[in-house]
């Protein structure tokens, strides 16, 4: 739960465009309630700001490490809280469907991913974090999905 | 996720009574984030309405059934961000320590529990859900705690 990447990508229907990224990353000695307050105040201020009109986030799924599940899961939890108080609809996509919508193989390596996200931003340069630049991934997933064609009915 | 059982309960240092107790049941049928702010919007009442001091919750641990730990995990980060907004000291106690502290025996089964949290309530009579009479335990467990002895003086 160290880090939480996000990105606002605008989406014309056509083309995407990186309107801001960033991550949240809280303090590994904090009491986990403190960060997880930080994560939904943080969260709170960049969808107030922004306003999205969709959120796209990673599904999570059966994870081997059970140790490190449960603050991602807690985090993702309070995370979801705020999406609905500001009803802002949730789209779920786990690092196998974004993969294959990216780059049309559901195992495809970072680096392959990587250089999609750039063809798709239209950009030499990506946010340094992966975690900043899996929620660009996830994000453009959402912008090819049939949801977005329904959304800019 | 779909029951949270709680409850408040008074304590002065001797004795325990049990001011209120509920639980906070959402509709399987909702959707997730919809029934993670009910918990969050619920949770703040109940918080706002008794301002308790303290409060002693489940420690989540490794679980056999994957597929139900997630949305348990997603509604604990829930109650403790609303915790942590409202500056309540947080403790937290496994299944087997409850037992152990009400029962002396970390293995008891509930009808043991259930005898030694009547006990402690000086009554008969228990609430009718199993979480509701858990989250009765975890809260008696606390106070027979160090952390209580602690927050008395």
């Amino acid at each position: 739960m160290a880090i939480v990447g996000y990105c606002i990508l605008d989406y014309d229907g056509k083309s995407v465009e990186l309107t801001h990224s960033g991550s949240i990353r809280t303090e590994k000695g904090q009491r986990e309630a403190a960060r997880l307050l930080e994560i939904f105040n943080d969260i709170t201020f960049i969808v107030e700001k922004y306003q999205p009109d969709v959120c796209a986030i990673e599904k999570l799924f059966f994870v081997h490490n059970q140790t490190t599940v449960m603050p991602v899961a807690h985090a993702r939890g309070v995370i979801l809280t705020v999406l609905e108080q500001h009803g802002i609809p949730i789209y779920e996509y786990t690092p196998m469907e974004v993969k294959k919508v990216l780059t049309g193989y559901g195992r495809a390596d970072k680096k392959e991913v990587e250089q999609m996200v750039k063809l798709s931003l239209n950009c030499d340069k990506l946010p340094k974090l992966d975690d900043t630049i899996d929620s660009i991934a996830i994000a453009i997933s959402y912008t090819r999905s049939p949801d977005a064609l329904a959304g800019m009915k």
